[in-house]
């Protein structure tokens, strides 16, 4: 693929400045502000039902990400997935554990049901389970699935109508039709907490500024994976890493994206 | 107006250490916590029915923080509120995204007419939807107001009877009769998340330690402006920008505030 | 001692990479998280009723830290903490500000009561109040205990059945039978917000892959403050510090535990 329209896309970003609106965990809250701070976009996060159907209307994009999640927060979440899909603003969920607990698989897929998801963004454990592929979840990390990824996240983009990041050393993104590689990123990326939900936040902001999730996702993790390698050579360890991470990812310019994104088409 | 009244007060909470109790958000809290010891406070957060009122009665100031309310967050906020307003312990208000949602602009209002709030802190679009101006905020962002800022803040603090601060690339501190102006600060203070929540709780400090809530919010602002200032000049982006605020913020001496500090009177 | 078996503790930990289930409070959980990771651990945050008790069983620990309690998640320490119990996964409290409120005091004799606890942490203010000696606990900081820490500790933990840790310059480790002191730790540890909910997590990390809650916890301690005696060495101030901190724990190798821990029996 020729690398200038995920430039121009992420051109678009910074230039649009949009509203990425938030329901996340309260675990790395912080980091998904800040790297969507970074990235060029605006967050906000608001989570109270009196308040989210009002506050998603002026977003470009809408991140879900169960990471800490109860009941309230799921009710909130399809309360303002509901109003973002009246409004044709995208959605994201990020299906923090799924495979772990029955209570975070049946959160998103209850989420899968009732809102049309724009992108699902998981490890490969969490779609697999997600997916009904044999995978394994032990806490928030991926114990990997069995089979083909790229034929399972495809085939369940295609029944589900929504696109598909399995993150992972190569990211895989697909809508059921088109399937495209990532390859940028950098393992460091493992050593700290957060970055699989930073990911969600940043494929919020270009999801917000496209009409094509498939391009949004793709350009996200590109984008995020060479912030994780530029940010790796200098680190001394994985917190010098993540403020290289949001500093770098500050300093990125379409340019880099240009050169350094390493997408493919399967 | 000479600095050394800000630099005494400085010394004062440096000697002083007092508790400064939060209710707030659960983004920046860290944030808001670490910049409370920096500063020369200790913080605790602490939102339980069961306990704010107890925890308050041994703190020098009390800072709310709506930034991701919810109901039960405003009933703590009121409870402990009023036992702070029992004891006179100063309460500051920063109603993050006050216009954003009904939801916000109207919990606000509650907790300024329910609680004698010693310090309203908020960006221009904030304080001028709560003052009844023609405001703008998106997310928790400010779009500004219309008319002049100065007098909208002076009107609404002499109405309201309280000490309004708000912040911009001109502070604005007024109760009012006397109007403060703080110059000090710097744009990298708006690349990252939490800079507005973290000046809500070095007002709170300082308010602690002061019978003066224009002198307290005025110091306040250009302590955290001048940290700002002296971060932004070593800083390759918004992450190393925010470790060396908050390691010159603790390094900061009374000297420097004194010689630092760009405070007039309008 | 012999530093060895605690420089295989270590080994031991980075080779199991165990899962250590927090219910922990929203100001520190991300330094929780990301020192568990840098430790050698695996860390996930769920505090649901509908699916703590799930989750804990595939912990190695479980950590229950009250800095933010409210009585939903006091409910749901007990239910995590009883499956714990049946599962004889070790459990790790640590009852942040226990003495500074009514609720936390009873929220954490409470959780002594009705659980197994097997490891008590907390700074001597909290655990002077919960054995009953004559302490003071101003917002999250001890202001010491009345009497000699030492025999108050070990007649605490004889007459509970726990293993106790009392943090402080030098850390004491007791159950009631013996006693280790441990010198290592640095005083700026206290600049920053979340060390001691830190020291907690990384008990749990030790605990997980240890049949001795006292040796578990001894190694803890002196990792934990290895790790903040090299980080203080190069830092500018308290977040220069805290990035070095986290650095420093993942660079941290079984000989470094060898050659710097300071652990004696008294």
């Amino acid at each position: 693929m020729k690398n200038t329209q995920f430039a121009d896309l992420f051109a678009r970003l910074r230039e649009k400045h949009p509203l990425v609106h938030h329901i996340t965990n309260y675990v790395t809250v912080n980091d998904c502000a800040n790297i969507t701070l970074a990235v060029g976009a605006a967050p906000v996060m608001a989570d109270a039902h009196e308040e989210v159907c009002e506050m998603v209307t002026f977003a470009g994009a809408l991140v879900l990400n169960i990471g800490t999640l109860n009941s309230g927060q799921i009710e909130s979440m399809i309360l303002a997935g509901g109003m973002a899909n009246d409004k044709k603003i995208p959605v994201i969920l990020d299906p923090v554990g799924a495979g772990a607990t029955r209570f975070r698989t049946d959160s998103s897929l209850r989420l899968l049901n009732e809102l049309e998801i724009a992108v699902l963004k998981g490890n490969a454990g969490e779609i697999g389970v997600l997916a009904g592929a044999e995978a394994q979840v032990r806490g928030v990390d991926s114990f990997g699935m069995s089979g083909d990824p790229v034929k399972i996240a495809r085939n369940f983009a295609r029944e589900a109508g929504i696109t598909i990041v399995v993150s992972g050393a190569t990211d895989i993104v697909t809508d059921g039709k088109r399937i495209l590689l990532v390859d940028n990123g950098h393992p460091m990326m493992g050593s700290i907490s957060g970055t699989g939900c930073m990911a969600a936040s940043v494929t919020g902001a270009f999801a917000a500024v496209s009409d094509d999730p498939v391009i949004a996702s793709a350009t996200a993790m590109a984008v995020f994976g060479i912030a994780g390698e530029k940010a790796a050579a200098g680190a001394r360890g994985p917190y010098s890493f993540k403020v290289a991470l949001f500093d770098i990812m500050a300093g990125l310019a379409p340019e880099d994206l240009a050169s350094c994104a390493r997408i493919r088409v399967k």
